[in-house]
């Protein structure tokens, strides 16, 4: 594989590459801000892109925001943007879950792990949950618990699904009871399964972290329903019916965002090394993961 | 591999297997008992295999107890046994950290991910913690924590191990501490990795369940200090002198309890059907762990 071209303070590179897309995917937490803090120029990179006229998509795993909350997010930023061009895992899990996967009635249920963004997007969707956010299991587990987990009698026999996400509120209580879910044959499914978090400077747990107890417990992986999961990757073009050859994915995981892009044989990939995955990673001999392109940060773009 | 002896109603064949033996090792949950139902004849059976003068010692996996939790367990049970036969997972990492790791000081103290029986077991050997039953990491992580934890100012700079065990109170606070010191350098290591905890005749999230989403976020499994691991082994035997070929390994699963005794290479192994494995796994042809022997529950050695 040939070495990715390095675009910051290329013009003519630049403009050559922005010149063969009319979609750009984004990534969004590494590639846009970290955390509350928006790198230099993101606002005006975007204005630029759309005054050439690409559709941009937010693609972002971050399963704790719906759609709506996001669009919150990026008016708090100061970036232009509307809730349909963003398209998030929890929505992206809950489209699966309505449309795609479809269990008959009443044992279609679905136990949640994670935040408000999932019960959302699942809402949305008229897809009917039980745990997520619920105070009644943000609480100790306690010893009648695990008889009352192990007999069934503390658990929704109509439960057929549980969906794993970034949980902040992770606890022993909704590990066992999920846990019990799957063991009596839920479908397992998981929002995304990054490893890592990146916020304030760092890294933090992430999805794939919380998830990973459960996935450890059961002994098999989740279907993830976040990049690099090309079951994403049909759901975002089954709604915006892009050419895929004429479509860039832009991230800073190269395991995820780039490998997403690549796996869903996009036009072509663009890295930014304001998150995650360093250059030393791809630039290296027998890099598993290549991006077509990259630039330092997003605004390098503005050339 | 031969097939292994089933001893179960087999007078001869027991005798002539216990005389290969004067040590037992025994694992308990799923063994002795199953949470706090005591399987049938098991005090009976050891105080046979006393009245043939075996030493018997109890190795368990279980890290929320410390040997003198274990040594009421087995007062409550009604079987005799005393604390110094008592050989568990929080004790062998104690033990390890404080005589084999040995890091030199003032960055040498202990990030807890777990309970009562981890935090007394380093107590007993002059190890100092932080993290474990403390209330102030019992509560939800907030927009400041992440920043703290970022910058290192809610940080100890003299935590250089992170050891993780089974923890019914797991939140994210403390996953994401753990997560910060690892990220700085601080040894990994587990009290074990039991991926599922036997506890009212079904399964719950074990030690290796609770410590998979650090796994999972650093990239990298802790060292273990329970079974299979060998350090334990060699943990057992340095404080037991015992023959490993006049030894058997007693247990309920055969990735943990007879992996651990096939791998240090002990006289023989016999498996328990009333626990975790099925006699259909190490029946089944090609299987990778294979006991020498089993009983369908422990009581029938009695014959």
């Amino acid at each position: 594989m040939s070495q990715p071209k390095h675009l910051t303070g290329d013009k003519a590179g630049i403009e050559e590459f922005l010149s063969r897309f009319d979609v750009f995917l984004f990534d969004c937490d590494g590639v846009l801000w970290s955390g509350d803090f928006l790198f230099p120029n993101v606002a005006e990179t975007l204005e630029m892109l759309r005054s050439k006229g690409k559709q941009l998509v937010f693609v972002t795993n971050n399963s704790t925001k719906s759609r709506a909350d996001y669009k919150k997010k990026f008016d708090k930023m100061g970036i232009p943007a509307n809730t349909e061009e963003v398209f998030g895992s929890s929505y992206s899990a809950a489209v699966y879950i309505a449309r795609i996967l479809k269990l008959p009635g009443p044992k279609n249920k679905v136990f949640v792990l994670g935040e408000t963004g999932i019960e959302q997007e699942l809402d949305a969707e008229g897809v009917s949950y039980i745990g997520g956010t619920d105070p009644a299991f943000r609480r100790d587990i306690e010893p009648e618990d695990f008889t009352n987990l192990a007999n069934g009698s503390a658990l929704d026999p109509d439960v057929g699904i549980v969906l794993s996400g970034l949980d902040f509120h992770v606890n022993y209580l909704k590990l066992a009871t999920a846990f019990q879910y799957l063991q009596r044959g839920a479908v397992f499914l998981a929002t995304n399964t990054d490893s890592t978090l990146p916020m304030a400077h760092s890294l933090f747990p992430g999805a794939g972290s919380s998830g990973a107890g459960l996935v450890k417990a059961i002994g098999k992986e989740a279907l993830s329903l976040g990049k690099p999961s090309q079951a994403m990757m049909d759901a975002v073009e089954g709604k915006f019916q892009f050419d895929r050859s004429r479509t860039c994915m832009v991230g800073d995981r190269l395991n995820t965002d780039i490998q997403f892009g690549i796996e869903g044989k996009l036009g072509g990939t663009l890295a930014v090394l304001t998150g995650v995955s360093k250059k030393e990673e791809f630039l290296a001999e027998g890099a598993p993961t290549v991006p077509m392109a990259y630039v330092d940060t997003l605004g390098d773009l503005l050339g």
